[in-house]
């Protein structure tokens, strides 16, 4: 249960509204992805970065093989992302890879695809103030985090949000224009696990604001990959290779 | 609250196994698909049935749009039902379609697609004896039921069983063999319910075993749709008009 | 299945703040019970009451065997309720009888000995607006139930909510002042199941609001004892009682 | 996040079977908590030991207050445990102390008090084999052990288990004379975690299984307390004090 090498975390990013739009160039200069990958980076992870417009969309397979957990942000282009390479994401998670989804990400085909619902909500943009109430106080991603974190300036997302009924919730959001939602959801799904976190649209500063750090590197520590080997699907051992004494075993009629 | 238009369920099945070995057709003469939708009916459902081979798998869009629940059977052919139909069918379970997924439908389509995990297991096909224990006592889907369900003789299938964690486990297996599983799974996604059953190995009697057909019926009035208006996704309406008074709305920067 | 008799339920009040507080007897002139029983047999249910300051809390063996749902309302006098008779009911929950907790009922001994937890909350007198949120739209306690239902005043109760994580969240509440609140929790505990719904504090008129009735009532439906046998518990029977052919048996040494 | 303190874990034992059945002595010379507190020891953690017979059962505040995770083991003498001691560590528990509760501890007062169930099972001394598989193939519970655990002889627990459905499910384990149960069970109560691991008839060397050891340490490991503020509860902030403009506020009527 050595500690010593540091976790490896991928931070992938659509990176258009970087590109197109200087209100959010002058929040995130060097786009999302750099800004998250800084922060994970001072907290001792080895992080690195990678955007849909690379090749592959900057996961390959030595990518993905060498990543502990995935961080996910997109928005504007989920229609762009291969169908191949969210098969190869989705088998990785499945196989034990973290994966923390971000903001508009409900959207995009990789968590959908996980969820198997559409992930759809309500949304408003009106510079509301966010309230995340922390509603699972022993859980490791709410590490501390005080009762309740503030966001003076946020897009409004509402239920219902459909998603399946997260493994743990741990965050649920108020909005100041009457709307509520479940804003930190933990999956676990096959050996992976899955962390949704509802902050962070583009025109807004929230992934400078220290708590929604702290809450972004809880999670990559909690979804670190287990170290076991993995189940083994299929054909099972006959019957007397695992000495049972049935007296009928042989072969299926 | 009235309940007196029967419950309509649609049985889907694959119906090949019955047709290409004389010993399945010798259990389920008309196809599994009948002997369910036989018991259903005299359970005063309005049952009727859907296989493969007809024309859109015989999931019509008017069909759909008049089932209420819809339970699938399928084991040699789930690569040649229709992706366009399994999208359709995932969006009525969504919207409020109860779905009761047996045995070998594990691995079909719409329930991967559902569950968003590969659905994986072991198996070993060894006429072994099965326990179902009832796990939740005060579910309805075990209403009638004793401690356990006993079938002399199925297939088995093990753990690692690579599903979400059930919303409610329902019924946990024995195997002879020296194997558990979760053999009864029951999931709400989106406005719908989903419940999945391990028995029905197509080559033992098992559809004829009264508490196989009590555990199903169960299964079907649980996951009738609930009557009420679908959630409204996507922009919701502005802060004026819902009566906050924030000082900050208009329009998003 | 059949559904001939009507589901029996007793609502049983503390009915102190009836009697002491002239405003809350304007609102429920024969007190919370009353009300509440009211609109239950005008869904067609057997509803009766009982109060604390009956014999025995109004909770005979006679009563509580006779009763398929209990409903729970309490806030000034939790104290007074009698150890033994909290402990007879938690055995019937457990036994397959529902449970319906209503507002500050969250602290009753009941409440608290079925959750394991201190049930302990924040609150505030203020006057605010509660909207509920529906976060499980498929849940039969939810039909007939718009996106939310508005609560032109009420108490605020605010997270962190000292409880389990529910089973299934059915409702999440958001208050003017800025909390949110896990508002309508659903409970399976052994063959019981048990509801806790959080409008109705004793100055307000919430449980004449329509759509708070159709909750309460929907519940109670839900909540029905599941018709089977209960689980059998303690020395099972011997192996040799259950055909296996281990080969070890015997007694323990 | 420094981890340079050592986890500090008191094991918790009756230690009645150890001094009046010489084959228990003879597998446990020291008792069982000696033996679970030997292997934590060898895996980096503080561990001390507490007993039944000790003034206040070694449970005194302060080492209450010094321990991050509680392991407890009992079975003869649950009635013994006195009543204000249970109390106490169930409120440390709802504070963040971890509790690991093994085998016959499920029918001890603190689990029973933790969990609001009756905590009852099936069981049988018939020197059977277990296989405890895990279905939950991410969860760091399960670090480091292969797809199942095999011990070759051990006290049967059967289904029903009367417990909550756990938070989530680790261990379901199997039995050679035909029952399943639910053997790795993992709670949130308040801010502390639970976790129940079957295994450990005292006339068995359970605790000397690598496997076993391994997954006690690494519950111990998952247990420990967040490191946050514990939450506030009571009479929240008045209106006026956290900026909504209502206009209502004010005194509650």
């Amino acid at each position: 249960m050595s500690r010593t090498t540091a976790l490896r975390v991928t931070v992938w990013n659509e990176n258009r509204h970087e590109r197109q739009n200087p209100r959010v160039r002058e929040i995130y200069p060097e786009g999302i992805h750099s800004a998250i990958a800084g922060f994970l980076t001072e907290a001792g992870m080895a992080a690195r970065t990678a955007t849909l417009d690379e090749p592959e969309h900057g996961l390959t397979d030595d990518v993905l093989n060498g990543t502990d957990v995935l961080i996910w942000w997109g928005h504007l282009a989920h229609g762009e992302v291969r169908d191949d390479i969210v098969a190869k994401v989705q088998r990785r998670v499945l196989d034990g890879m973290g994966l923390i989804v971000l903001h508009s990400g409900h959207d995009s085909k990789i968590f959908r695809a996980l969820m198997g619902t559409s992930c759809a909500l309500k949304w408003r943009e009106a510079n509301e103030k966010e309230r995340l109430w922390v509603v699972a106080p022993g859980h490791p991603i709410a590490a501390g985090i005080g009762e309740s974190i503030e966001l003076e300036r946020e897009e409004m997302y509402g239920e219902h949000f459909d998603i399946p009924a997260p493994d743990e919730l741990v965050f649920a959001s108020w909005f100041e224009g009457g709307e509520v939602f479940r804003s930190g959801c933990a999956y676990e799904r096959g050996s992976g696990k899955v962390f949704y976190f509802r902050p962070g649209h583009e025109t807004y500063p929230t992934y400078w604001h220290p708590d929604v750090q702290r809450v972004i590197a809880n999670a990559a520590n909690w979804a670190r990959p287990v170290d076991r080997e993995r189940p083994v699907y299929g054909n099972a051992r006959p019957l007397e290779a695992i000495g049972a004494k049935t007296g009928k075993g042989g072969e299926a009629e």
